[in-house]
């Protein structure tokens, strides 16, 4: 690729941009990034859906997930639902319903869930206390375990045990891998850019003398 | 898509995985991920560059980066490196050098820069004083700002400020969203599995009272 249109920002002209110029620009420079809907019921048993972009694997033993919130006083309803009843769901976005998905941002009031306002569906299952998404085809019932307030700017990460997950049987392969992408999830950027993918490869485990080849899927079925 | 194949697991499912089959299945659970390369130098100048998969936004204003790494223990260089001189490059990562930015996951002395193990160019501009990958389409130099440990497993979160931002001029749009698919930027899935994207769409801001429609991507130039 040419790089002779090279452009450069400073931290200087990063600050100076205009405030949602350089949130649009910002976001984007943390790559593609999970995307997910976010289930939960408060106390009284009103259900919410939110849309969220900011996943990260914590770690696999114990099934650890975080997400980042934004400032309780800036978070529509999840996280004080979170707090309330100890649960929610995670549930993958794919292609036919990324536009409701996106759709959940909205500023609704709370007495409005936006499982009714978006055409998603609520799902409950195993006796699991906040709802899944129906249309989704990889789900997770999370419990709440620990939030830290990052102090630089009050974002909040929060992290959860992944206590249940329903997968298409046909994406696993044998060796653990999920292949979400056959599970057709999507994958963001930034705060609206809604995109699918493409495998190019599963590399083998690298090795200090031996170049990374390519890995089988191995689907178990 | 039909979900009567649909398969579940408990936690303590999860919990009775093979140690390895775990990591797969879990990593996979947390969807696309960004990643990227992050150069380092010791004291000493000796390079170093490891490819990362947990970056995440923590926030525009001021423009700030995080990405997990885990504990002291069992991280290769960078985190050592970054405590030391308190600057790192992050280099989104395109279909042309992923095999080499996997390369760098192996276990190399030391002594050993992956620089030149897997044969990228480490480039030095402005008086960064990290080393960026040249082969990269989109650089960021970054200063250290924040550690915060997790307790529950001893990862870490590790914070920087954006000092510095290289990208390709024809991939900015004039709201600052930057099209990092069209600077050939890569996704990736659990711990080896690298995508290319192909954009659904850019969809409007959300607003409670209309449905949300397809949004212009308008590049500047």
């Amino acid at each position: 690729m040419e790089k002779s249109n090279q452009r450069y920002f400073s931290f200087v002209d990063l600050m100076g941009l205009e405030q949602r110029y350089r949130a649009a620009f910002v976001n984007s420079l943390s790559g593609f990034k999970s995307v997910a809907l976010i289930g939960t019921k408060d106390a009284n048993g009103q259900t919410n859906l939110a849309i969220f972009n900011s996943f990260v694997h914590i770690g696999a033993n114990p099934p650890y997930i975080g997400f980042i919130s934004r400032p309780d006083s800036v978070d529509r309803h999840t996280l004080s639902n979170i707090m309330e009843t100890g649960f929610y769901t995670i549930n993958h976005i794919n292609e036919s319903i990324f536009r409701q998905a996106h759709q959940t941002s909205a500023r609704y009031p709370k007495e409005v869930s936006e499982f009714d306002a978006t055409h998603l569906t609520p799902e409950y299952k195993l006796g699991f206390k906040a709802p899944f998404v129906k249309e989704s085809m990889i789900q997770m019932g999370v419990q709440f375990k620990e939030k830290m307030m990052i102090s630089t700017n009050n974002t909040i990460l929060v992290i959860g045990q992944i206590n249940q997950v329903y997968f298409p049987n046909d994406c696993l392969c044998g060796d653990g891998f999920l292949d979400i992408e056959k599970a057709k999830t999507i994958t963001c950027v930034g705060l609206d850019s809604y995109h699918k993918t493409e495998r190019l490869a599963r590399l083998t485990y690298a090795k200090a003398d031996r170049e990374v080849s390519i890995a089988q899927l191995g689907y178990i079925e």
